[in-house]
């Protein structure tokens, strides 16, 4: 009898599970069917490199950014749409960089560099001095102050490229950019050149941020990136003889922080109003590009969730709100203004997603939650496999919604295939071309589905 | 008792299941830092597309390409290398085609085209007539030879875009090209124009194989693809003024069969030298790009598999051959010839993979093979993990190795992700700057795991 209440229970669960998937795959399909043949994404993204480019933190690509974006959510008939204010900072690039290897005084060969993110200017006429190049800051310690003396720093540690996700080897590498500076300004180096962030050897150097966090203003030293061949170049020259010179000029500067704003809109819950869940990319960009992949994808996805929502008919139970983060890029003020007044307004933030990887072929997302969430998420696998999408792994979520976490709240990212994003990250062939429709639009739809899923089934 | 006896195997085979999982863990991890730290498949695919360029069976290219990959394949060390002689069709294109949308006469709008291989020329002075747009067979049928015959028939019906498989978007499509003319000329039709095999709206017209069976010589009709873009503009004409003409020239023509060649390397196997597996691709290409992604790619690819086999110190039981097939695009005779022979010689083809579905960051594997063996792939899913190799389903494997068909062998496509795959097809864009050398590298890296886990265990 037992056994036959268990059956009959068993049952009576499957036959509601399956009821439950045939809906959820029909409005999957909607979503999928809506982004691909009726999304919004590839214009939005058309006009935001195209027709504005650009968009560093207090320029005018950002200020245009903001409104434009803030523009055509009003016109998706959402319930709210607003800017938040924030400042951030605003620093320039100024003339491009310009820099050589001279092997003796008067042979010279150009190379490609460009100044980090941040970083202070060369002297007016440039800086002239001896190189010393490391792969990592123990290296630069066991040379010590002795070797290091007013010559240039070069960190020269590749990308591993037997890391199958390229995000993995750009984290085993990033260091070097990020506090080169501060480590080589300890020895008294006069400059830091790093080699860029990038798999491809090919003349393009990348940008990115840096910081000068504990070092006095007088003691900061301007820092270049240099392309991965040039990289490969200086690094054969040093071989073949030490006593070469490297030459760079730069000329950007840090100015006054600047006002500027995060964009949101909001598509009000119709059961629980009282539970945000975001989904939000970063409006701002460097500078070389026009910031196609990092992170108009992501903001242009974002935008097209809480439209894709309303075209395929679903009324979501929470607030859904759309959030372009300003600033991710060098300081994550948006991302923090953001988290901070959420928290004095007391909002219960239970789902935040970000798509801040690429706008390649999406295979999956990752996730920063609990093991119940985690599970839940789990058994929506089958209903993502039409679409390809396959990758649902713990692991860190975005920068700019990272700020929101809570002990119950589940915060994801979505990962885009990987392969080629750091051709293009933070470098001038961040373009528009670089992006396939198709898969920008399988992005937006996949994001779609998983705020679709949390929404209707509420956080475990 | 007999509990514990189940109990006990169950361990057993649970700690063999194990140990054999860990070193195949090992041997893939080697195999793919192989392909990503030391491949030679982005160079080799570097010379065949940039060096050598388009081949087209019957070609100088197709020529130089035999002559090349023979070359590379007789400096791996392989046990054995030759050529096995196949006659292949000639088709060549002649001048560049031309053509134009009249309005009125003397109002021109000038379309871009290409002949489809295998098309007869238009007349020296091209052909000029009104056009009918159908979307399918049915349609051309309904009009009846009444409203077809002296006009163009223009197949517009689109590549399906909420399909996530784009091959299934173009299987959907294609009969418009392959069994356009011989359709239309059913209708006494002058001429074929069919919308471009492209999910993207672009300004480049695809070409293709394209049928006259069963059509007598003298009404054998000209026949040609227009780019995405100029299909929407003659469509939007023809709903304006179905009086306008179109007007095309093409001086394309079908030459003698001529001498080619498949390349053939062979490992012969330890344990089982008569048992045979072979990878493959296609050599010959389409004449518009160079061929990098069809199927430069699959050719690289195959021929590396051998050589990472080798270089992880991996020596195979059976007799491992890469096959580069000719003639594949326009008759297969390559992959005809080859079985033939196999067959001829009696030799025992238990597995055979084929790479022709372009460069792009692999997803998996297709099988065509019983459900035993399609179980034990199923088995090794774990493996291809840390890859993101996720795709394992039952479907189509390849076109050249498909004549090898048999009820216990096992044949597999690899399947790469297909959003940008026929952006590039068969077009003048299908050119080695679309490659990316990591994506590239990682299909090398996935078929020879797959070869190294059939060799190793055998097929079920």
């Amino acid at each position: 009898m037992k056994v036959l209440k268990s059956a009959c229970l068993l049952f009576s669960l499957f036959t509601c599970l399956n009821v439950i998937s045939q809906t959820d795959e029909a409005s999957l399909k909607k979503i999928y069917a809506q982004s691909l043949t009726n999304g919004k994404s590839y214009d939005w993204l058309n006009h935001l490199s195209n027709q504005i480019g650009s968009r560093l933190s207090g320029s005018l690509g950002a200020e245009k950014a903001v409104a434009y974006t803030k523009e055509e959510l009003g016109k998706l008939g959402l319930d709210k749409v607003w800017l938040q204010p924030v400042m951030v900072p605003r620093w320039v690039r100024g003339a491009r960089e310009f820099a050589f290897i001279e092997t003796v005084p008067g042979k010279t060969n150009s190379v490609n560099i460009c100044a980090l993110g941040g970083s202070v200017a060369t002297p007016a006429l440039g800086l002239k001095a001896h190189v010393v190049e490391v792969k990592n800051f123990k290296e630069l310690e066991s040379l010590g102050r002795e070797q290091i003396a007013g010559k240039i720093v070069f960190y020269n540690r590749p990308m591993q490229a037997d890391l199958i996700e390229t995000f993995n080897a750009y984290g085993g590498c990033v260091d070097q950019r990020y506090q080169g500076a501060v480590e080589a300004s300890k020895y008294g180096a006069v400059g830091v050149i790093v080699r860029s962030m990038n798999l491809r050897l090919d003349d393009l150097p990348h940008t990115g941020s840096m910081t000068y966090e504990g070092v006095s203003v007088e003691n900061r030293i301007p820092s270049a990136a240099i392309s991965t061949n040039d990289a490969n170049l200086l690094s054969t020259m040093l071989q073949l003889d030490n006593n070469i010179k490297f030459y760079f000029k730069q000329s950007c500067k840090q100015l006054k922080d600047v006002q500027s704003y995060n964009v949101i809109g909001e598509i009000t819950g119709s059961e629980f109003p009282d539970e945000y869940m975001i989904v939000g990319g970063h409006l701002d960009s460097w500078d070389l590009g026009d910031g196609s992949h990092d992170d108009g994808a992501g903001v242009v996805q974002s935008m097209d969730v809480l439209r894709l929502l309303k075209e395929s008919g679903i009324k979501p139970k929470r607030s859904i709100r759309v959030v372009l983060f300003m600033n991710k890029e060098n300081g994550l003020r948006g991302g923090k203004k953001y988290a901070e007044e959420a928290k004095q307004k007391g909002e219960n933030h239970v789902f935040a997603l970000e798509s801040d990887a690429g706008g390649f072929t999406p295979r999956g997302f990752s996730f920063d939650c609990n093991n119940a969430s985690f599970n839940q998420v789990l058994s929506w696998q089958p209903l993502f496999k039409p679409y390809l999408i396959h990758y649902f792994e713990k692991g860190r979520s975005g920068a700019d919604v990272g700020p929101l976490k809570t002990e119950t709240n589940v915060l994801a990212g979505l990962r885009p295939d990987s392969q080629r994003y750091f051709d293009h990250h933070h470098a001038s062939n961040d373009t528009f071309d670089a992006i396939n429709k198709r898969e920008l639009e399988l992005g937006a739809a996949t994001m779609t589905a998983l705020v679709y899923l949390f929404d209707k089934y509420g956080i475990n």
